[in-house]
């Protein structure tokens, strides 16, 4: 596990304050990790609804299927994060074990296991022994409280080298809401699997079909437009929950997407999204520098998304970053191979201000000290223009560092 | 630039006798690299026809827009291959410097610039300037011979650390022909693109359009089938040149792509180029193991092309053959971003012939300790069993080291 803080981790922790209708305390059940917490228990006010995007993989977790499975109620009581075991390639083991934890969660929370949402992050195809949370739980329900944050953001974390906060406050019917979130990112340490697991609550009154609405549109342009190395997790779940606790102030509850009152709602949530997910970025295993890929003029935001994806996620260019060298070379090599229109000869490529290729070709103005002096920054802003349409897109990757080798190739040395 | 043979390079070179109708000879032109040959110039007899596959970048360099031009006449005079500089994303300047190589070959050989075929690696971006070879081509055309091939692949090397040929016999009409070729592989050095160029050679009487569809058929399974780092160059060109000469020995020209006797050579070309790719995949750069991923049971071919492609490209699956470790779960993974109809409860996942995982669990018999015994060897084969049909294939890639990181990321340092 990389010992040290990243480097592009954010200089102090939010002050998360208390989400009205939501409560919470960790423990130690002692799943893989010893001598930290590695088990989260959430309960949440009656009438909390729910929103939920999980992973695209093929091959989910036990604990993905599981939410999946009680996203369609959209009704949530309770929620148990445990770090250090995936629960996945469990098989029916592995179904067993997310039962028998919503059931011991919902007995220490006097819910319906139906109504109780799991996550797992850890090492994956081992048997998660779900017994383990039998007494634990229930201790840990006796300490249930609204803070503080920074406990339940540490108690989900494997290979993190920081928690991640996030908060803020917004208007609804002039009566101020709270949106706060915790995140785990895409750290890595064998034999675990990279997984991103968000969960993002609020005391806003919003029905379950509009939260997920505003879900599925912000998570487009904030998680999903993060990658470390393109390997997608088995168990990459996100899930937002309105308890409604606002209501006794005064906000009228939410029903109906177009609800006008939900403009501002909508733009914070998203903020506290792009907030986490440039976290997970600042926290890629090895990272030593955050990337921005910025593409425009692309046929289409989807080829644009593609574009940046591809440049993204190609070592070459993550390791000439690593490398602070300006190498557009390869930023054109990975254009060109993502397999989307576009034209050599109509290509400009930028690093932060400076345009180093124009038209086809390198800029006249190129002047190799200025662009290596830039390639010194932390942050990165790659920017490629297209010059065939409209379509943008910005993708926020990391550089690749030996230490991703070592964090994930080395443990056994 | 990676001192030191690749551990995985063929113990010794192969005898590589000469391909009558074909002559070359090597120079130093001093295009970037000092102290070696960094020119091929070659001669084709007369009659000499040619088939290419070139890089599907949608940033193509010039050399490979001009050798797509050529060959759609089919018809090739001479070669020249220069290392050290790309010339691509050169714009108008690298047509430039295509048109006057070609002219200078030309003139060097006695034969029509739109017969002389082109090849470029190296540097991106940077102008090649082709005045370079005026002198040397002419002078390099007074020393043509039939061999030592060794020479030859010497010349169009850039980060391989070892040159690459192969050589085999085959009897068409009774008549022993040869096949050989040269390749230089995916090695990168900063700010040079990784570039699989390769040149196959043989004496048989062979159509063009039938060469074509031989070459377009046997790409697929050997050089489509390798991949180091998913990272596509702008400048792969693979060239197959049949110079007719062994038509003096009784052999009768080939015009159907039908015609029995072409079977043997078949199989002959495509086992040769899958030599050539296989020691591609052995020289990647800082490679350590040479991986190889079977994968059985897809819907289609296609479908398992894309699998194997997901495994053999994940940063994950190559930092874990790095580390030797069997971590069979990024496999999952892998397997489960790939985007194919998979079902985790029929996957079952072997590393050599040790089954890891079976039906969607961890392998029942399975010995953490005879796994990392096998996951030593320098070649490993990783097979995954879909399930779900008939389709299958094979991807060669090699292993994620920090030498890749250091060989693409540290030159500046």
């Amino acid at each position: 596990m990389s010992a040290s803080v990243s480097p592009l981790a954010p200089k102090s922790l939010p002050e998360v304050p208390p989400v009205p209708g939501v409560a919470f305390a960790t423990a130690e059940a002692g799943i893989r990790y010893k001598g930290r917490t590695d088990v989260l228990l959430m309960a949440f006010a009656p009438g909390t609804t729910v929103a939920g995007v999980t992973t695209r993989s093929r091959c989910p977790s036990a604990p993905v299927e599981w939410c999946r499975d009680l996203l369609k109620k959209g009704k949530a009581s309770g929620l148990v994060v445990n770090s250090g075991n995936a629960n996945a390639f469990t098989g029916k083991k592995g179904r067993e074990a997310t039962k028998l934890t919503a059931e011991i969660g919902a007995k220490a929370l006097g819910c319906k296991p139906g109504e109780v949402f799991l996550a797992s992050t850890g090492v994956i195809g081992e048997p998660l022994d779900a017994t383990k949370f039998a007494g634990v739980l229930e201790a840990t329900a006796a300490r249930l409280s609204g803070g503080p944050w920074e406990d339940a953001a540490r108690a989900i974390m494997t290979t993190d080298t920081f928690p991640k906060l996030a908060t803020a406050r917004v208007l609804i019917d002039d009566v101020p809401v709270t949106i706060s979130g915790i995140a785990k990112g895409a750290g890595m340490i064998a034999p675990d699997m990279a997984t991103m697991l968000s969960f993002i609550f609020t005391d806003a009154p919003i029905a379950a079909g509009v939260l997920q609405a505003m879900l599925d549109k912000a998570v487009k342009t904030t998680f999903n437009a993060v990658t470390i190395d393109g390997d997608t997790s088995t168990s990459d779940t996100l899930l937002v929950f309105a308890t409604g606790a606002a209501k006794a102030r005064g906000v009228r509850p939410a029903k109906d997407p177009a609800d006008p009152r939900l403009r501002a709602f909508r733009h914070t949530l998203k903020a506290v999204m792009a907030d986490l997910a440039e976290q997970v970025a600042r926290d890629g295993e090895g990272a030593r520098k955050l990337v921005r890929v910025h593409v425009n003029g692309a046929v289409s935001n989807k080829s644009a998304r593609r574009i940046a994806m591809s440049i993204a996620n190609s070592p070459l260019v993550k390791t000439a970053v690593a490398g602070e060298d300006a190498n557009w070379g390869r930023v054109v090599m990975a254009v060109g191979k993502a397999g989307e229109p576009a034209e050599r000869d109509l290509l400009s490529i930028s690093f932060g201000a400076i345009r180093v290729a124009h038209v086809g070709a390198r800029d006249p103005s190129y002047d190799e000290a200025v662009v290596s002096d830039y390639m010194k920054s932390d942050v990165i802003d790659l920017t490629v223009e297209i010059g065939l349409g409209r379509g943008s897109d910005t993708v926020l990757t990391c550089d690749l560092t030996k230490e991703y080798v070592a964090i994930n190739g080395d443990y056994r040395s």
